[in-house]
């Protein structure tokens, strides 16, 4: 399971492995309503997330590691709130969690740690055989880190699935 | 009940008005083993500070409001991390939340928004009449958040309490 902090959208998304292939077993976003005080905001993430992991009992919990460099403090502070969250739910769940920085996940997904946005999305979609872009990003970017976390357990990153077959139009 | 959330010691101060002016009712500090993962040390601060919530049913809890500025964006970022925890905390015990800014705290126990760190020790220990500076500071500033909150709630800083009477040497 991947997550990705943020206080307006928290990104999740939950992979399996099985006999055909690594599937999407769950994706989305827990959001926050911007009029809402920080603490029913983060107690809202912490309903959201806390419920998913329990659904899901994953295996490992992947969140991106902190960065050295913010150009957003106060962003980041704030994302750093959510984080913090996200951290006790796993904890009091008993799941393991695993810190990944940006560019091991970048070169993980897309074989270039200095890849930009939408081609982690696109190879996302790509490797997980989806129709459409993840939507919104934040689901897309905790997808990319369940798949860098998973291709680490595996030892590889999964194989692009087939595409799909369309009728002809 | 002011708290200053921090990842190895998150300081705590509990207030209570009285006929005999303004008590120390709790103060000390949750601290952490740097040894310890992220999860367990926010784990730890999260009950810490739960326990100390649920006891002494403060009536606000008081933190510092957020910069704007940060020299040490990763060490604001976990510092983060640990003010999430306890704006969870208080939200889960239906406790309202009130954050202020240094210069207001600093304004309210020493008179001047600009004070230095030593300065407003000491007016703590002054306003709450403490045999000692408060130790660790950490908690000292807990104490100073718990008396400008105090003092906005009745709509003055407490005045300093007689010095303890002692035996002449």
């Amino acid at each position: 399971m991947g997550v990705d902090p943020g206080l307006t959208a928290t990104g999740f998304g939950v992979l399996e492995t099985g006999p055909r292939g690594v599937t999407v077993v769950d994706v989305g976003v827990v959001s926050t309503a911007p009029g809402e005080s920080l603490e029913a905001r983060l107690d809202a993430i912490y309903r959201g997330v806390y419920r998913i992991i329990e659904e899901q009992r994953p295996g490992l919990l992947i969140v991106e590691d902190l960065y050295t460099e913010y150009r957003f403090p106060r962003t980041a502070v704030l994302m750093g709130h959510a984080r913090g969250i996200i951290y006790l739910a796993a904890r009091q769940l008993g799941v393991t969690l695993l810190a990944l920085t940006p560019s091991e996940v970048k070169r993980a997904v897309t074989g270039n740690g200095a890849a930009g946005k939408a081609q982690v999305q696109r190879a996302v979609q790509t490797l997980l055989g989806l129709e459409r872009l993840p939507s919104p990003s934040h689901a897309g970017d905790a997808l990319a880190l369940a798949i860098t976390g998973m291709a680490r357990s595996l030892g590889r990153v999964p194989a692009p699935r087939a595409p799909v077959a369309r009728p002809a139009p």
